[in-house]
Order: structure tokens, then C-alpha cells, then sequence
């Protein structure tokens, strides 16, 4: 006889379906943070009238015993549990439910009201009372034992009721089930449990050869780590450094991305690898190893990551080209296939060939890439193009190095379309770039916006905002001056839990594009080596510093999901809340997107849902300014100078004098 | 080396996602009906920028060999295929997607420009082609082989491409790819393909013993035979009887459902065996086993499926209980124990223990049952109380059965809890009862039926609603009279594509409860044997009648899937749109849900999503009344007796004369 698919035995009864989260029927890890109590559902239920347990198993990877809770009924067959992620790694969940015979019949029990029924059922009790003493310990056995033997001896039936109904038994019972026909969800689920900063995390990024103090010269990793006090004034987290190895000669770039370069150009970082070395070397020009490893250790002291750029490329000249020729593409003509998009050329850029015979070589020397600059203390790595390297190759490297190392984050900077960005998220990434630099209205931020902190990627999907980068310098920014960079800063600070700027050239407003039209920077630094005034009166940087200040200080701002959109009465002023599920921090944030003129109108808040009496006053706090409003009822009034915006901290009343105090 | 989980071979570069349409993750089968286009979609992309190619894999259970036909790329990295399903039976799906280097290449070849590219892209070419050729048979490698040598001799860059950009050639290459690397989805999904009565079907059920003609005596299987002409002409197609076996005579019910019968009650069909036999047995008072093949049989010939009542309970004196005591469960007290849902009892009924170590046994002899009925010419169940019995024996039984007769149906009588009826239907119940009984208001109606038709149930939970049963009189029924009758059905017969009455009752307006507030029939013929006189004035049957026959000339009316509500300006006026996708037909409903009052209103339909256009007249005729009216624009109004209806069919004008005829 063939029995049914998922089942051996016949009388598995109960059924569980639908466990969420999951992504992709379970074949996609979800994301969450130590410490965060993951909350799961399911359906489970059994035919007929019995009542069912339903227990939520889950073990970290490291362990291989696992853990049980018991879950809770809700409404329509829907359970939940949960369980708190104490460990980074990763775990593994599922649900179990058994049809449970003896709370079903303390349940009918309960209902029975003819004496013959209430005898008769009594002995049913006595029955399966013995059978959990048999299934029990020695004390918890004898003493349902001693239970079993008096409710059988009840001679009338509100005897019965009042012994079969004890609860302190009852509770004895249960933790003595009968599993011999529990049923399995049949899959297990995976969460990936990473560190805090993985979900809130606020990025820096500049190069290192322009960091030099004096004109004179090109700055080193020394000068890094002297910069460091800087970014960290500025409130930021991690510090990203493009490339810092080696640098190709051979078709090497001229400033401003030229193919005429002269003798003293410095070439692209991201042109990997000369007789210097390559993926695993220092410039010279930058230092040496051991300055790097000092520069992670000074930032580490100031608790910000150093971020190490991976670009899986080569230059002509890096040492793999001549090792390893077989990981590459050779043409019919003799020559190795350069990068290319036609009829666009990159000559300085050999991509690997990934269906190479050699592919398994390959793999192991990229993994040992990152294992090298984890062993110099690197545990942030922005990895660049990711989407044009084959998918199994990043789910093999970022599973094997974080069951090694669960501390690591990997940015992925794919800026492409949205299912391969969302692929690279589902096979491990931790934090992804996103199109935020293009999305300029207010119709495009809600909308993307709504779809980051509230669609179907949430599970996994961990955005990574940036207003500028060394390769986008947007129109609106371009056009807009001081103002559009104080507006996109605002934005991506507060609607996003992890953001990151490009600096010196975000704070310092350089907006000149290389040509009209173009999203290229004039005077790129990925070309050439450029010295930044930080002292510039119209530097953003005290606005900055103060933004990261209020997210560190505000838990509403550190997490995606705490999201919603505000009606404003105008197209230019954009308004959202941002709150813990607690409601004890509620922030509101409106910004005027305008970068030209003034903007005013009425925002609308529902003060129900921030825990606010209706009837009530309460006071909004501008965090930026410092200024306190008394706002009533769903609408109020505001007025913005061009792209500037407040962040208001909600505070109701908690007495009635009209004191500012007692808003909390 | 661990490589990654999905692949054994990292050079597998595509990514096959999400193939919809699928129902847990893969783990049930969507439903289909045979001669339907099954239309299959997919996210399936590569890294970088080569293009791929993507097929749609599918087979029948029967066959081995898989059929693959191409899909179709939509927009962002969406893809689509289609196939006929054939056969009768289940089929498997699935996609397979690989990197095209050849399509790459020739993409890429459009864009180039350079003359040294395009030189060289030339000997990449005839690398590929010349490939392929050796993957290709005799006689297309030799087309190949000629065409690669020409590609390679050519001497500018223009006759590369022209040579290059062949058509023809192009297409002989596809047929050879190149799938060493080939990704597949990683799961097989399935189809269950009924008959079209699956999704069309209009049901009559009738109790055998009340269809003699003569009061004096019970009605046999010979009377429901003489019965059949009254069905056809009803317009039914599925003759629903409740079980015809013997009824036991231990703890026989009499007449409304009373404990005290006397000695010529009847009993229920549902209190299954006595001496005389079980549930392979007629009841001798209904006749023989020939009469109900004959039954069968003349049924066949009118183009009626028989459907057969599967009860899988027994009375005390069926002869399962002696036979096979292992089956049932047996109380400390020595008794067996009846159904009961406390303080409820059913003391006629025992029901089946499937936790019995005998399990597999019970399985077995449960599906001989249906075996037998099938061997007398039933290809119709109606099963039930399903949900009282494990899931697990109904996803085995169900398989099994449709393995070996993919033309049998199965409706699952499970009034119970929505995930309950939900799994019933995914594990392969091909009809599903429905709720339709308690949803009297237009808001509950639109609601449910908008759940029905395109809730996420829609691929596998097929709605077969009725508006009374033997079990159900509803209060709106009890109360409304001819009307609320009249009305039930219209909305039954034109918003679901199979719908049942439970009759003569219905038809003749039987609406008198056992007591004021219960939903049972007075005299239930449950309990009793009653006689029906069919020739009453106010029987519904002329009405039931017509509106079989225009579901029966009306596409839009025999799927659920072409249902969309309408605007009514009255609570009292429900409106809808039956349509199929290629508007070839398209119905307006209207139907005054007031049983007692004369309702009229304004209808609001969308003329282009009708075809019709928006300044030109068009004519809704009714099919019921065979009035017709020249309508124009979006509003348009109605007046409708209490519980009566129109049924139009919208016809736009295809001249411009102002001629009836001219509507189409």
C-alpha cells in the first residue's frame, strides 16, 4: 500500500501549514538582529473536533539539540510563538502539533451535563491519566497515578467535574504529551541572526589618496586614520574605503576617465592588480599592511567599521592574469576578453570567467581574498558589481564565511534590476544599495519607501541609502545646490535605518558634473587625487552631526519597518512618522523637498494611533532646532526654508497643567 | 570543497524563481479543467549581461518524456509559457532557464560599431557556431559549418553583420543550445486536470423513497428513474442521492429527529448498515443493485452524472462493527463510543477510529467502497462531513482514485472552519460546499464571492454553492417566501459556475422550520418518507429551468473566474458582470435582493471594459423575460419585483442603424 506522500504513519492527524516568515517556501534564510524576539505564525488544526498542541522548535546551527515553546491559539486556526535570537549565526525553525486526547477530553468534559456521560467519561480520564503517568518521571508519575486513581473513585458527577478540572494536573499532563503521532511542518526554516549594526548603520565613504592635509602630496592610510576624528564627529559607523590595492598601468585611465592618461595619473582603484600585487596587497603609494591594520584598529577604537570595497576584477597587469589564464576569457585572436557593454569598452578591466574548467580554484582564491582582510580585522565588505558574478558563487561565499565569522556584513552594490538585486539579498547579502539617489518626488519616495519597509523583501532585503556616490551625482543635486543636499540628507537619515554619504564631496555640495547631462563628477577621485577644504563655511557638517546624533538617540530611526506616511496638503512637503511599536519614541518628519523656495501647509497626523487624546493637546520638539510646538487635533500647520525639514519628536500630555515639562 | 546547496556545478549562471501558479510552495496541485491553456510564468535572469533562454518543461503522469516549449520574456526578467492540457489526469510543470552565449553574442554584435570589435567578435562567432554544430544532427551541422566559414571569411565589418545577423541560421543554432549548464527550478510542480463538469456542473438532490408517485407507498431507485425526465428538463446535470444503504435499526431516529421511534419509522439514509448490509449494499426497500445500475445508466443517457453520498460512519448494527471491532473506539465501560460533540449526541452513529493500529486496513476496505460504486457506473461523490476523518487518508484515497479514474469527481461536504475546507480542497477535493447558504447581504455576498473568484483559493478551491440543503433552511428563506426562493437562485445559478438545490423542496417553496429559530426542515425527509406534489402552482421550476438553459448557451456563467461586482446606488440591488476574457460574452446581472418590497435603482457598469464604446447606445437583453432595452453610458436604471432578476446579455452595435438586429 502506498501510503500518502508526506506521512508514514496513517494517523498523524493534525496539520501544519503556512509557517511565516519564509521567503521563498523556505529555500531563503530571513534577516534579524541578536536580541530580537522572532515572532512566528502558523496554520495547524486536525479533523474533527480534537484539540491539538502546537509547539515552535528552534536550535541555532552550532547546536544540535533543539529548543521548544509552546504556541498560542489565535483567531480562525492561526498559532504563534516565539522565541528570542540570542547568538549571531544562524538558526533554524519550525512547528510541530499533535492531536492532544487529553485536552480534548477536559474540554468535553467541561461540556458534559447528562451523570452516565460524566461517569463514562471519567474512566475514559482515568485511562489516559495512566498513560501520561507512564509517559512521565518517577514524581510527576506518581502523582498523576495517586489524580487518576481518585478521579475514578468519584461517585457523582460534580465530583468528577471538580477533580477532572484541576488545573495543577492538568498542566502535569501536558508536559507529558503523547508525540507518537505528531506532525512535522516538513520543512525546516533558517533565520540569519546578525549584529545591530547590519539593520542600523550610517556610512562614510572616501578615498584614502585624497585625504592628505597638504596639496603637495597624495594622502596614505596614515592620513585615514588621522581623518578619523572627523568621521567620527560626523556621527558615522562605518568608514568605506574604495579599493586600496595596487593599481593596473597597463590601459590605465586618465583624469576624467580619459584614455590619454600621463605618466603622473594615478589611475582607478578599481583597476585592480599590477607587479605590486593585487587583491591582497597595499598600494605602496596608500602604505602598508601594517598601516591599514592600524587605521582598523584606531577606527575600531572610535566603534567605527572600517568597510573594504571588493571589485572581482583585474587589471592587465594583476598577477592572475599571468598565474592564472584560465580563469579568464580568451578570445579566438589571442588576446583576454576586457569588460564591456557595447559598444562601450573598459580595456583596463578583465572580468573573471566564471564557467572556467578551473571554476572550483577560482571560488576557494576569491573566498581566501576575503578571509585575507578578515584576518587583518576587516568585518564590513562593500563587494562591487556582485550582480555580474553567478549567483551560487555569492550563496557558497557569504554562507561559508559567515558560519565562520557571523559577525561579517556584506553590502551588496548592485545597481540593477530590482529581482537580481533582491536575489543577491535572498542568498545572503546583509545590506543592499538601493535606487533611493533617483527617487526625487514625493510620488516616488512613498512609494519606494513603502515598498522597503513594508513588501514582500522586508524579510530580507536590508536597504543601504545613498544621495551621492562616486559614480551617481544626481540632476536634482546638481541643480539644486545646498538646499537639495540638506533635503536628500535628511531623507535618507530618516527614512532610512542605514544610510551612507560620499564624502568630502557630499558635505562640501561639489555638484559639477563632467559634462551636461552626465551623472559623472567633474574631477572624479576615482580618477585623480583631490584635496577638500573641510573648513568651507557652507560644509553640511554640523547639520550632519547633528542628524546622526538624533539617530543614535532615537530607536525609531534604527530600524525599517517603523514607517509610515503622513498626508501633507502639498506636493513639495513630505511627511512621515517613524515609531517603535511601543509608541515610546514617535518620531514625525516633514521635509520640503523644494530646493528653490519656501514651502508651507498642513500636515495630518491620526493622534490615536501615537497614543495621543484626541482632545488634547501635545507637544511636537524639532530635534534639529530645538524648537517646541503646541499642535492640536490631525492637522496642523508648517513652513520650511528650501530643502530643509524638521524632526519632531512626538510628546503627549501626562497632566493637565499647560507645562511643557509633562509631555513625555 | 562545500559547493552551494542548489547546484553541483558552479557554473550554472541562471536563476529559475517563483513559478506561478502554485499552491504551498509546490506541495498541492492547482486545478485545471482538460482542452485548457495552462499559462505558466516565471522570474528566471542571469548575472551580467548575457541573455538566456527559458523553457516550459511539462508532462502527463503517464508519459516520461518531459514536452518543453519556449517562454516568452515580459518585462523585468518576467517570463511566460503556455500549453494545452490534453488529458485527463495530472500533469507536472516546471521551467529550465540557461545563459545563451550564442544569443549574447548576437545581441551584442547590434551594438558594436568599432571595426577591430566587430573583427574580432567575428571569430568569437564562428567559435560558437561551429559548436553548435557539432551539437547538431547531419544535416544542420552542415548548414552551420558553411555559415561559420563564411562568417569567418568575411572582410569588413558590414558583411560580418549581415552574415552574422542571419535569421535563419539564428534559429537553426537555437535548436542546438548548449545546456551543460542548464538551472532548473528545483521543484516539479503539478496539475490535476478534471473534466469539465469540475468547473461547471448544476446539482439536484433528491431522497429516493419520497419519489413515488403513489402516497401510499415509499419510492424506490425504479420511481428516481421515472424521475429523470422531471430532472432533465430542470435543466440539472449531477442527480445527487443521499446513501441508499441500509439503515440501521439500533438507536433508530423517528420522524423529526425524536429518540422515540415507532416501528415503521424509516430512519436516517446517514445511520449507515444493518443486518442486511453496509455501505456496498442498496437498501432492499429502494431496490436492487441492478435497479441502481440501471439508474446509472438511464442518468448516463440524459447526460446526468449520479452522484453518490459517501458517509463513512456506521450504525450500531452495521456489520463493520462485529467484523472489525479494532475499528471503532471502545470506552472503558465496554461500550463503543458514538458521535458527540458535548452536550450533542448521536447515538445511531459510530464513527471510525483512524488512530487504530489497523489503520491500513480500514484505508483499504474505505476505498474498496468507492471502488465499488465505481464499478457500477458512478463517477460523481459527494462526500460527507470530509473534515471528521484525517487528512492524510483523504490525500491518499483522493490520489489513488484519480490515478486510475482522473474522471471522477469529489465534493466535499465540510461546513466548518475556512483552513479546514481549504485543505480539504488542496489535498484533492475537486468541488467544495460553501458558505453561499449564510451570505444574504449584498455586502456579504460581493464579499464572498469576491474571495471565491479571486482570492488566492481560486486555483484549487472550486465553490459549488446551494441554497438549502436537507441540513439548511435558512431564516431568509424561512421568512421571504416565493421571492427569497426565487431570488437565492438566481444569485446561486448566475454568480457560481456549479450550484445545487436540495429538491422537491426547493422548487415548491417547503420553508416550515422544526421550531421558530432552527435551520431544519419540518418533516425532514431525513426522518420520514414524504410525498411531493411536483404540479404546484408555485413551484420555481419553470423559472429554474430557464436559468439552467441560459447557463447552459452562456460561457461567462460556467466559470468563477469572470466574475466582477458592480455599482448599484441600493443596498437592496446586487449587480454584476459575468464576462469571458475575450467579451465574446458578456452577462449583466441585477437581482433584487428584498423579498418583500418592488426595488429600483441606478446601475453603474464601465462601457470600454465591456468593448463598448462610450458614446454609441448599447442593448442589454434580458434572457429570463426576453425584453430588451437600448442603453447608454455608465448609469442606467432599473426596477425589479421583490426577489426577481434580470440576466442580460450586453450586446454593443456593430451599425449605425438604429436596428436591433445590429447588436451582436
Amino acid at each position: 500500500m502506498k501510503a500518502a506522500r508526506s506521512h508514514t504513519d496513517g494517523r498523524v492527524r493534525a496539520v501544519v501549514d503556512r509557517v511565516l516568515p519564509e521567503v521563498g517556501g523556505g529555500r531563503f534564510p530571513v534577516k534579524r538582529i541578536v536580541g530580537d524576539a522572532m515572532a512566528v505564525t502558523a496554520h495547524a488544526f486536525t479533523d474533527g473536533h480534537d484539540a491539538i498542541a502546537c509547539m515552535l522548535g528552534f536550535r541555532h546551527e552550532s547546536e544540535s539539540e533543539w529548543t521548544e515553546v509552546p504556541m498560542t491559539a489565535l483567531v480562525n486556526d492561526e498559532w504563534r510563538g516565539e522565541f528570542v535570537l540570542e547568538k549571531l549565526g544562524r538558526y533554524r525553525y519550525t512547528v510541530t502539533a499533535w492531536v492532544d486526547h487529553f485536552l480534548s477530553w477536559r474540554n468535553e468534559l467541561k461540556r458534559r451535563v447528562d451523570p452516565a456521560d460524566i461517569a463514562s467519561a471519567a474512566l475514559v480520564g482515568g485511562k489516559l491519566i495512566a498513560e501520561a503517568a507512564n509517559r512521565a518521571g518517577r514524581s510527576d508519575g506518581a502523582r498523576l497515578r495517586q489524580w487518576g486513581k481518585q478521579l475514578i473513585a468519584a461517585t457523582d458527577a460534580e465530583e468528577v467535574k471538580r477533580i477532572a478540572l484541576d488545573e495543577e494536573m492538568s498542566e502535569i499532563v501536558q508536559r507529558h504529551p503523547d508525540r507518537r503521532y505528531a506532525a512535522a511542518y516538513g520543512r525546516e526554516l533558517s533565520i540569519v541572526v546578525d549584529r545591530e549594526r547590519a539593520r542600523y548603520s550610517s556610512w562614510y565613504e572616501l578615498f584614502p589618496r585624497s585625504t592628505s592635509p597638504d596639496p603637495g602630496r597624495a594622502g596614505t592610510l596614515r592620513d585615514t586614520e588621522a581623518r578619523l576624528p572627523y568621521v567620527k564627529a560626523l556621527g558615522f559607523d562605518v568608514l568605506y574605503l574604495p579599493p586600496i590595492h595596487p593599481i593596473g598601468r597597463v590601459k590605465r585611465k586618465g583624469k576624467n576617465n580619459t584614455l590619454t592618461p600621463t605618466a603622473d595619473d594615478v589611475g582607478s582603484p578599481w583597476a585592480i592588480g599590477s607587479e605590486e600585487g593585487g587583491h591582497k596587497t597595499v598600494h605602496p603609494e596608500l602604505g602598508t599592511l601594517d598601516d591599514f591594520r592600524s587605521l582598523v584598529a584606531a577606527a575600531r577604537g572610535l566603534d567605527i567599521d572600517i568597510a573594504m570595497d571588493i571589485a572581482f576584477q583585474c587589471a592587465p597587469d594583476h598577477p592572475y592574469v599571468k598565474g592564472h589564464p584560465e580563469w579568464f576569457t580568451w578570445r579566438p585572436d589571442g588576446t583576454v576578453q576586457y569588460a564591456e557593454n557595447p559598444p562601450k569598452k573598459y580595456q583596463d578591466i578583465y572580468p573573471f570567467n566564471f564557467e572556467s574548467d578551473d571554476w572550483m580554484a577560482l571560488w576557494q582564491e576569491l573566498k581566501s581574498v576575503f578571509d585575507f582582510w578578515i584576518d587583518q580585522g576587516v568585518t564590513v565588505f562593500r563587494v562591487d558589481n556582485p550582480h555580474t558574478k553567478p549567483f551560487p558563487f555569492w550563496e557558497w561565499l557569504v554562507t561559508e564565511i559567515k558560519t565562520e565569522h557571523p559577525e561579517v556584513i556584506f553590502l551588496a552594490e548592485a545597481f540593477t534590476r530590482p529581482k537580481i538585486m533582491h536575489r543577491l539579498a535572498k542568498l545572503g547579502y546583509t545590506q543592499s544599495y538601493t535606487y533611493y539617489a533617483w527617487r526625487n518626488t514625493k510620488h516616488e519616495l512613498i512609494e519606494y519607501f513603502t515598498e522597503l519597509s513594508s513588501g514582500p523583501g522586508r524579510e530580507y532585503f536590508r536597504p543601504n541609502v545613498w544621495p551621492n556616490t562616486p559614480d551617481i551625482l544626481t540632476e536634482y543635486l546638481q541643480h539644486g545646490g545646498r538646499p537639495a543636499f540638506s533635503a536628500r540628507l535628511l531623507l535618507a537619515a530618516t527614512l532610512a535605518a542605514s544610510y551612507g554619504i560620499y564624502g568630502p564631496a557630499f558635505e562640501l555640495i561639489e555638484r559639477v558634473p563632467r559634462e551636461p547631462g552626465s551623472e559623472e563628477y567633474l574631477h572624479s577621485e576615482k580618477y585623480e587625487v583631490r584635496t577638500w577644504d573641510l573648513e568651507r563655511p557652507e560644509s553640511l557638517r554640523f547639520l550632519i552631526a547633528r542628524v546622526n546624533a538624533i539617530r543614535r538617540d532615537n530607536p525609531a530611526l534604527q530600524n525599517d519597518a517603523t514607517l509610515t506616511f503622513a498626508e501633507t496638503d502639498s506636493d513639495q512637503l513630505i511627511a512621515y512618522v517613524k515609531a517603535t511599536p511601543d509608541l515610546s519614541n514617535a518620531l514625525l518628519i516633514v521635509v520640503n523637498l523644494d530646493p528653490h523656495h519656501r514651502q508651507s501647509g498642513w500636515v495630518e497626523i491620526d493622534p490615536p494611533k501615537l497614543d495621543l487624546e484626541p482632545d488634547h493637546p501635545y507637544q511636537v520638539h524639532d530635534l534639529l532646532t530645538d524648537a517646541r510646538y503646541l499642535w492640536h487635533g490631525r492637522r496642523n500647520f508648517v513652513e520650511l526654508e528650501p530643502g530643509m525639514g524638521h524632526v519632531f519628536v512626538v510628546r503627549r500630555r501626562v497632566r493637565d497643567e499647560r507645562d511643557f515639562d509633562y509631555f513625555v
